[in-house]
């Protein structure tokens, strides 16, 4: 039945421009595919070791790296779980549906936890980050990078060091930029710069990483029940030997590590930035070109993933559809958004021509239905 | 730089003869490699039914079966955090490092936790087990059914309706004994069985898995700070759809669809179990020849991993790197008992008729080291 089954079931024959899981490229297909050794062998921890390293550059830090067998949400719930004390208040920073999901991760854990709830398509500007840190006393901020749900990409740059400046420890939620976008850990002094593989990185889902910082290190030792599974501390001690405290998912590290040295090695982490940025760029004309009106405000656009409001009134449910007759996957607004916006991803392997390709495609399908 | 390092560090040339991970087959291999969809698409869902009811048939159960982007210690936390209140007490019967491992996941979520540490080598026996019980009230008993560090398997068809007379919620780590030793969730009430999947599913590590009974998902709904990632309730909301409620790692759920159909339509479960019968025994016969003798206390030994004491006096650890020379790996005693105690996995794919070239080896590389 296995045969029968993948053969309709599987992605191979369509290219996805969705905000993850994304394409992934045979050179990590093929290294997934190779069998393992065990988690506690010589071979592993060199692979671990190449891996750390490999993230500490495309992150600009010289903070330790851990790997975690989550998914992007595991980390959330880590920072959530090590670095908030019973009597102190967190910040969630929310721009959309992952901001709201961080802030129930701090609820649902029993955290003091304060929702500044942003309008949907808008970003977390530095008067609002201001605003909202001067209503109370908070010892952790928690914040999107990148708003998957929205496309709306928050100005980092200038308001990490608005939070920094008030004490807190800041957390940061790279899942749909990390390595494709560039975040300087050590320069802005994030405490926690997290992300999943499957978006940037266009790896298989399964794994998911973060630096931490020395002072997040040294406030996990203060915070009481912090769990094992998700102990930045437990993960650190066994990090120092390159390995991990529990069985890590052996392939995607594997796929990590050949990604890392395309990146750092082939590509370029600064071309690879760069190429992400003219997507982005490409897709607004496009869509500007196509009377599509970019859901985000204007300057606070995604580069990994655009999403467009529903100005032309065609069916987006449809389009979608037709697109994936056609063997391309664009996504539909996320919950809510559903037919009023519609998503493309743009971010891992996507070459400027392939999404010029795409587009073009989809400039007609849009024409039939119109 | 990836193909040196990749020649290098790759276990494809290595027989693997592990506690976990162990070896993978080719089928899963190849399946893995394959491009993936997203995990919001039709064809996901499709794969993910397909996994839940080859788990359910797998663990003879109707109860619902949730698929963790996660170790089985993931699992194991999860156990903790959703079903253990405040005001109540938990029992962990500990008969190894990975008895140890739950106390200690119970101790650091701040649960009223006690541990019953039994000698390791030894079994929790019935008489044991009552006794434990007897001495307080306790609303969840959490035990191994293999301890992959002693290589003793609990008498679980004995203890648990022993454990479901006292009230208490029983859950089982299953971890080096699913797939590869029958074990009846519904017959026996297990209210938790849980594994990770680089055991006697054969698959790399990455995912792990458990059945969660209806009394188990009702006493969720009462318990606090679950969290969010581990919380039972809400992977038992987006498994009514066939999905996850965060990216799982769609490579491992693909390889578990294959294995689950070489199990259940070609293999044949009950023969699965039998060959691991088999495999224990002829690991034993061979001890009893080489004067070897077994850690485990009699009657209580593995049917999945071997520990043999060093009753020889030889090197342990020259024997082991000796035999990866001839590229198989056997591993040491676990923690303290390294040197002590040496371990053979024999747990997925492995026949019997490898195994037995490779102890016709392994005899020569003891005589030599005599």
């Amino acid at each position: 039945m296995s045969d029968v089954h993948f053969n309709k079931a599987e992605g191979s024959k369509l290219k996805l421009f969705t905000p993850g899981p994304v394409q992934v490229p045979d050179r990590v297909l093929n290294a997934m595919a190779l069998a393992n050794d065990t988690h506690r062998s010589g071979p592993y921890s060199e692979m671990h070791k190449l891996a750390i390293e490999g993230l500490q550059k495309v992150l600009y830090t010289k903070n330790e790296c851990l790997i975690f067998t989550s998914s992007a949400t595991g980390i959330m719930e880590a920072c959530v779980r090590n670095l908030i004390s019973d009597n102190e208040k967190a910040l969630f920073l929310s721009i959309g549906a992952f901001g709201d999901r961080w802030y129930q991760i701090g609820v649902n854990n029993g955290k003091n936890s304060t929702k500044a709830e942003i309008e949907w398509g808008k970003a977390a500007t530095p008067d609002i980050v201001k605003e909202e840190l001067s209503k109370d006393n908070y010892a952790v901020v928690c914040l999107q990078a990148n708003e998957t749900s929205t496309g709306v990409y928050n100005p980092v740059n200038e308001i990490i060091p608005i939070i920094k400046d008030s004490g807190a420890l800041v957390c940061i939620d790279a899942t749909s930029s990390m390595a494709g976008v560039k975040i300087e850990v050590d320069t802005l002094g994030i405490d926690v710069c997290l992300a999943s593989v499957q978006k940037c990185f266009a790896l298989p889902p399964g794994l998911a990483v973060c630096s931490v910082s020395s002072a997040a290190f040294d406030k996990a030792k203060e915070v009481k029940n912090r769990g094992l599974y998700l102990d930045f501390l437990d993960l650190q001690k066994k990090n120092k030997v390159n390995q991990t405290p529990n069985t890590p998912p052996i392939p995607q590290i594997r796929g990590l590590v050949v990604q890392l040295d395309y990146f750092l090695n082939e590509e370029g982490i600064e071309n690879r930035f760069e190429r992400h940025q003219r997507l982005g760029e490409r897709t607004r004309i496009w869509a500007k070109k196509m009377d599509l009106e970019m859901f985000p405000e204007k300057g606070y656009e995604s580069n990994t993933v655009s999403t467009m409001t529903n100005t032309i009134n065609i069916d987006f449910s449809k389009m979608i559809s037709t697109m994936l007759d056609k063997r391309y996957r664009i996504v539909n607004g996320y919950g809510s958004l559903a037919n009023k916006t519609f998503r493309i991803g743009h971010m891992g392997e996507i070459t400027v021509s392939e999404l010029e390709e795409m587009l073009e495609i989809l400039t007609e399908v849009i024409s039939e239905l119109k």
